[in-house]
């Protein structure tokens, strides 16, 4: 068993490593620390997991942490992240990191939308999690920087586009709706229930973080420059996200030709489901799953391919993907601790 | 005081206008019909309207109905509107038609989306109802074709735009998004809560009957063709309807020059409210109300326009519009009836 | 016009009155105050305001708030109302306070489960403002203790009764429901979307606040004592309250016959609305009204009534109960200002 | 492996026993029945299942059921199970219903509620499926009458008290609360989206079915006649049932007292969880798991002992308790498949 400690474990995003790592077959829930809970148990603050989860939630410490565990998970916001790894991957852990300080190559790109970085000098080394592009430098890691919700959403449909000669890389659009889960468990009025609910809204119009983060991968995986017009919007539900993308067409092509073109790309990715033509994803479909959905439809009159993909954000579009990775990396099966049967509502 | 009949009360469209005929301070809800309640009163059916509205309903005949009223709403399903507007029509009554029936120009274009047209000789004095662009039509009109919601929240913010050289209207792509009183209220497993609750979904991608009612709209606005991709989704809420609509950009311009031109397009227009640069609308904020807010970007660095436009679907997006055009058609101020108070949640 | 200022205009029950205000037909919102945002204009708090109401929140002062108004609402957090209330009336301005500062006649009784009482000089004027009980003395008062929530949806339905021989005064039992706009619009982690959506949880079990003050209220009102068990529940809605009160019967007697009892002490009282038999209240009914649904079962075998009683605890719960207040006061129509008619959805 | 079919495998209780029994460690699900969906492949109903079950629905036989299964477990309306129910039990198979039909000892009483009885020979037979009282009956059951969801959330709580001294048997109510997935998977008016959602209402008022059954339940175990006050409530939200439970104290007792009290009795029952005392459950904290969370609080003021138990009324209130009943027929451990880490949120 490996021993697997959670940094930063009482934000949604750490308290569903903590699930999934609790049921993982191959690894063990060794340390979880929080700044806010230190002393408080992981059950009082999450009473799902009462007689469940139990542990208590420690200070963080360096040693400490490096000590109870093999891999780390750090989910923490960023620049705190990057204040942390570079210690733990200097004690020799493997470190995969859910915020974004250590997802983007070029650290101008990272500087200029996020702040000053600290630790430039591992972003050489630090592998992007997405094992739809990244497996074999995954297995090999020792740093993952996890990716986005968004461009995870964004990217995925893509990648058996973009080297394609049908698709005009100048024109792509993905409009995309998260469940207010994204937003984190700080608490602000925006992210109230009533100011949420019963409300559908556009937010930090094609002014979002995640912008730059897909248009390196996807530049980076394509070979040339690639630009995306990025509007991500809240969806008055807890998880889920569902990413509508509008990609220009160079040549005529079918949308069988192209659901094709995506089942072969994905053909051993054990969490890419594709629609058959008619059928689209729904966030319901993949709530609780790692899976991401994808369908697929050509709009002959408009010349143009929409692409439809749905993740939950709380687990493919964050801590699911994690897990992903740390399977991989260790050599475990890639879907250990990740197969739950669906819930069918 | 207008007597006002509404045929197809009972269905959601239908008591959002019997809600603001019996609040409107010129008309007087004076008949409202339906095929499965006859005999029932309205507020059985709706009790919130208990002691407020006790209409019972009746069946629809032709002479009872236009004996009854000066104006008729007809709230029916696509087909069942043909069939009896053209009755009360020859009966000498302004009919205001929440359905598709006439709200196309050219039969053929109907006839592809929906079913052969049985009143074609009506379509070319029908106005199409949309008071932004034909205010003096309107005016004059007997018939009037009742816009669709998501025409209403796609083609407002385009208006002052597609005569403007910057404009690419070759690329408009419209991503919307509606709550669930969209898909009315007769009774599917699709609108079940289970099936709409913590989900969210597009439907009929690239395929909704009212992308041909947009792009006709549009096309004739402009003077000439165009066409938009559409792709609508499923919100889960009660109300509100939120497009996001790309546009290409010919030439550079910025968030503060398109604003203007949108703040000087519908300077006096009460029904629209654009929002300052850097802020954007809200589906809460136009709920109950016949309000369209708009908020606009420019992304540079896709040299694309983004538009954000809210409604509330049954009010701005049918039957708050309705009553707008029988407002314009009866010389009552535009905003009689429509002008409650928002509810701030 | 009466000019009505609003203190705590911010805040969930601020904002409705506001709402309500603004479109009063003998009331003229002329001044309203906040703490947190003053300088800024409401309707940038409230965005569905704008173009409505663009007044600027001003900081509290005794003097300009008292110069501006005949009558000031106090919505403000219990403490805070008794430091500013007594010198309004000092003024001789009418006060209808929306906290818990002047609801109570006993001041041991507000000290018990609040904190020391520091205008304790004012609670033998000040009047509890529920109309169906006190209409005379709303009329002459000039400082009204508006009443909670959960006490007017607890109370309404039981005023009826208490003097009846056939109930059992011992034995009332009052199981509430309350959507999340109770909670206020101060951030807090428990009012967090995903904290509160798809929930449903008892909270302050027969430790609520309100307990000790539909007790007192109802004991008055009877003329004995009388303790009722309390347990209020969060509902994942943003509006409304439910309660259903289960009451010991000492003699047999049919639904119809406990019906018209309430028929017959609610014949003029305009915002309560007795279900026929058969029939319940659904807190969707009186949404965003001023009404009190009540529906009665007598349960033949377990010898108990079960009353169910709904309101908007924004409007009849709150801000609408207010206005009823101030047009008693003012001799207005007491349903000036609040006879929209209701949505149906 | 044991072999397990579902009779009725489409309607929620149904899928969710499809979800349980894929994921089961111990059983293999072997055949799926459904009138509706015949020829249907089960992930094309619930997408969410694509890749995981792709088993096709097929028509109800005895034979064929017979031969494909161990153990069948029927998910019918009530009145359809007693017609296949004798067949099955007559090939040998064990036999867990879902239904009413099997749940009453005393035909009279079935009969009474629902209709005449068409197996009453195999109601003595037959065992009530709460294993927290009748363990040990299930294991030697070739019939489960699967409790319904009420009752197994109001009868939970009151096991360890109805043979205490301290409680007032003739005073017991019971206040439940149900998520919209109760109402099942057939399409009707009142369970449509904008019928439920930003509502709350009780129906059946002292009127419900389960309301008889659990009175015979606790009847039993008490061993003398119990008669509880029942109303039913709808909470906007897909799965979860909180019940508050009032009942009458005899005798002084602290909320400490009462916990132990609980704490002892279901001591080595895995799915009771008792908050400690000041605690009280959310059916967000059981949400997807066989978990019943129980809290507790005695109010001194008015001698009474609340009782809140939380449950999902997919899983404890139906088909993972179904589940348990087979692990126990078939000697697995208690937990077998429904011992998945719940969701944080």
């Amino acid at each position: 068993m490996v021993r697997a400690a959670v940094v930063g474990a009482t934000g949604y995003a750490g308290a569903e490593l903590v699930r999934i790592l609790s049921g993982h077959p191959h690894a063990r829930l060794s340390m979880i620390t929080s700044r806010q809970y230190v002393g408080t148990r992981f059950s009082d603050i999450y009473p799902s997991m009462a007689g469940i989860v139990d542990l208590t939630c420690q200070p963080f410490s360096e040693e400490a942490v490096s000590e109870a565990s093999d891999v780390v998970f750090t989910a923490l916001p960023h620049k705190a992240s990057m204040a942390v790894v570079p210690g733990l991957i200097g004690q020799g852990k493997k470190v995969i990191d859910l915020g974004a300080d250590f997802r983007f190559k070029d650290p101008a790109l990272y500087e200029a939308w996020y702040e000053p970085h600290q630790a430039k000098d591992l972003l050489e080394s630090a592998v992007y999690g997405l094992p739809e592009i990244y497996f074999s430098e995954i297995r090999n890691a020792s740093l993952i920087g996890n990716p986005g919700c968004y461009p995870t959403s964004v990217v995925l449909p893509l990648l058996p586009l973009v080297k394609a000669r049908f698709v005009d890389l100048e024109n792509i659009i993905s409009d995309s709706k998260s469940g207010a889960s994204g937003a984190g468990r700080s608490v602000s009025l925006a992210t109230l229930f009533c100011e949420v609910n019963e409300g559908f809204k556009a937010y930090k119009v094609a002014e979002h973080r995640h912008n730059p983060e897909m248009d390196e991968v996807l530049s980076l995986f394509a070979g040339r420059a690639i630009h995306i017009t990025f509007v991500p919007h809240l969806v008055p539900m807890t998880r889920g996200m569902l990413t509508t993308t509008y990609v220009g067409l160079k040549e005529s092509i079918s949308t069988q030709d192209v659901t094709s073109c995506l089942d072969i790309f994905f053909e051993n990715k054990p969490f890419v489901r594709i629609c058959p033509p008619g059928k689209f994803p729904d966030t319901r479909h993949v709530k609780g799953t790692n899976f991401c959905d994808i369908g697929v439809r050509v709009a002959e009159r408009t010349k143009r391919l929409i692409l439809v993909s749905a993740i939950d954000n709380l687990v493919k579009g964050a801590s699911g993907q994690a897990v992903q990775n740390m399977n991989i990396m260790f050599g475990f099966p890639e879907t250990a601790g990740l197969d739950q049967v669906p819930f069918p509502l």
